[in-house]
């Protein structure tokens, strides 16, 4: 059975992935877009096979919920989801499902960008009252860069603060380490996925080859092992079928379109998906931002100084080359990055509408822009290091220990 | 310096490995030969690069532990080597090493074949004094039958039983389940493995391809890593330095010039080997016996009655057609199975060397030798029974609890 079950599946997974005749590159190590504008996610929803997450679904979830959705929903930002009207359906009967979103810590400083997972997530913690894990990857940093073990899973503990510095709640969340917490059942699952996959599923999916090591050949199966609650008896109480909700970047769906194709198999529920846009660098949306170019990124590190000097040297603008031409034709909304991280982090839905309006009709001028934007990265940053200077190694330490949540499986 | 590493290496594993050209088929999977008298052990020590054991080798060992030899290696049934000269040496500065050997449990009923390691292991943790680990592969076993996990989990404890049976040392002896035991030191010792051996490496050396899963393609990973004293803390206080003697048949070997390869990139000693020849089945030595062909093999489950029968009815002779003739020719002891198993089991070296010359030529029938076999055969399996019978879910859980040994490191 082992066998017949290896040689079949996944075809579908293959189609459209490698996408030779795209210009767009997106897969979990590389993202690369020939446009001024970015990545065009239209014809990524297309060719990952996910849907959109238009203005009925976002009803729905206002309906199921009783609240509006977060702005990042609202503003497209999460923009792409699979299986979410099934999940909706399943919180209306009261069944329950869990959270599950992760991080590859590879360096101390996270920036602006690596928070808008963890903001949706914890969104929809303290919406939908439910579980939470965290899984931080760092195998995958010591399989893929030049570190050490030692130095991976110490990066796991710092950035670990960063995310409970967003305000989980420690009743309803579990956060590891692969390091730390690989074996036992988390182990078997991994292992229930890693018989049901081929080399040559992965190498298709995940662009592999012969060069590369065995363990980034196999990791995909423990990047996928926590969408099944069998990978969490002390929070399920040994439930196998307790479906989940991953919010994440889209570049991380390979993983979880291969997870999805195992699930039946196995026996477990297919994991639902949101999937957020890119951060822009400052640079503008032609790359994602990268931790290790420093102007590249507003870190959460930063001083108000630092940030204040980043956006107006690197912020890229969408303005005229002379104020008169700007107040004449209006700027760009579209390729200004002061206005695109306005749209990630101004919640006031009004406010922003103005400033399009008025930045798209000239009368605001990039300037203006960077100023509001600056105020509320400075803010963001600074709360953000008041509320990570909390967290002692006591507090990571219970965050991190595998223990019931406050949910009866 | 993870890249630069993964490319280069590991060439000389894969020279003389495929062995295309070689009748005898030689590796984890598979052993086939082609010859009444099975495989060219000869041919195999210049394909797979080790050494012979030969009588300088044995008379060093004899010297260095004051006492004789075990028969096996006496009598050439571990008959190949790797390191052994550099670990006598060793012994003698009084440097430690650990023993490892291991099982794949794919079965309840362990067959005699299977004890030859363990009796090896045995007399060299008597010998030497040293710890040993037992590395019990119930993960390999899920990723390569058809059967769960649980299954395979659950045969790890029957294996157990049988290996406790043996007569192991419990202050000197660590036996595990790699479902039970994945995680910690020993998780990342075998991501260390990971990251330096190529899918090129693992494909050349064990002959994985495009439909092999990717479980297997990373498990040879897990069967290297007990062979470095990171994996066991407990046992060795964090010394990654200590080198260990593995005691296996032959067919492993691929395993180890695999991990052979990759310890000096890791900083480790490579560990030492010694081979064994194959137990031949009750048929004849063209294969090794199977565990799943209940007639090929004595079971240490066998009853007497079930032993006499089936030595009786299916050991291949060795002896002519007519009783005329073979008082005339002599018997062939070489293809004579009842033979072979005297030679594995009959401790007397007198008595075998009466046996050998009186039915070589001629004087004693192919009965007589089957009648001793028969008598030797049902002491080994009744005594193995009534220890094993002895052997508690308790004493099993000591045995399996990660620890310290009585050594201090």
């Amino acid at each position: 059975m082992a066998t017949e079950e290896s040689t079949k599946a996944m075809e579908d997974v293959k189609i459209g992935d490698a996408a030779k005749e795209q210009d767009d590159i997106v897969d979990p190590w590389n993202v690369q877009s020939s446009s001024e504008t970015g990545v065009d996610y239209d014809k990524l929803i297309k060719r990952f096979g996910s849907s959109k997450i238009d203005d009925a679904l976002i009803q729905r979830i206002e309906k199921a919920t009783g609240k509006p959705v977060h702005h990042f929903l609202r503003r497209g930002i999460f923009f792409s989801h699979r299986d979410m009207y099934a999940l909706i359906e399943m919180y209306e009967k009261k069944q329950p499902f869990y959270l599950y979103t992760g991080r590859g810590p590879s360096s101390d400083a996270m920036h602006l960008g690596h928070l808008v997972p963890f903001i949706m997530t914890k969104w929809l913690q303290d919406t939908f009252d439910v579980p939470l894990v965290i899984q931080l990857t760092d195998d995958e940093k010591y399989l893929w860069k030049d570190l050490t073990d030692e130095e991976a899973h110490r990066l796991s503990y710092e950035n670990a603060k960063d995310i409970i510095a967003c305000g989980f709640d420690e009743e309803k969340t579990f956060i590891f380490s692969d390091f730390d917490y690989m074996g036992g059942e988390f182990y078997k699952t991994i292992c229930r996925i890693q018989r049901r996959v081929t080399n040559n599923q992965a190498w298709g999916i995940f662009g592999f080859n012969g060069e590369s090591n065995i363990g980034k050949n196999s990791f995909p199966a423990i990047q996928a092992a926590p969408s099944f609650s069998s990978s969490f008896p002390h929070i399920f109480n040994g439930r196998t079928n307790v479906p989940c909700l991953i919010p994440c970047a889209i570049d991380q769906d390979p993983y979880f379109r291969m997870t999805r194709d195992v699930a039946p198999r196995l026996g477990y529920p297919k994991p639902a998906l949101i999937h957020s846009k890119f951060f822009p660098a400052l640079q503008g949306p032609k790359t994602k931002m990268s931790a290790s170019e420093p102007n590249s990124s507003i870190f959460l590190t930063d001083t108000a100084k630092s940030i204040k000097n980043k956006v107006n040297k690197y912020a890229f603008s969408g303005g005229r080359d002379t104020t008169e031409e700007h107040r004449k034709y209006g700027g760009n909304c579209d390729v200004d990055v002061s206005f695109q991280y306005l749209r990630f982090f101004l919640e006031d839905d009004e406010k922003l509408e103005k400033i399009r309006q008025d930045y798209a009709s000239g009368e605001l001028l990039t300037g203006f822009l960077k100023k509001e934007l600056i105020e509320i990265l400075q803010k963001i940053t600074s709360e953000h290091q008041e509320r990570r200077a909390k967290v002692t190694e006591e507090v990571v330490k219970r965050f991190m220990t595998p223990r019931k949540l406050k949910f009866d499986f």
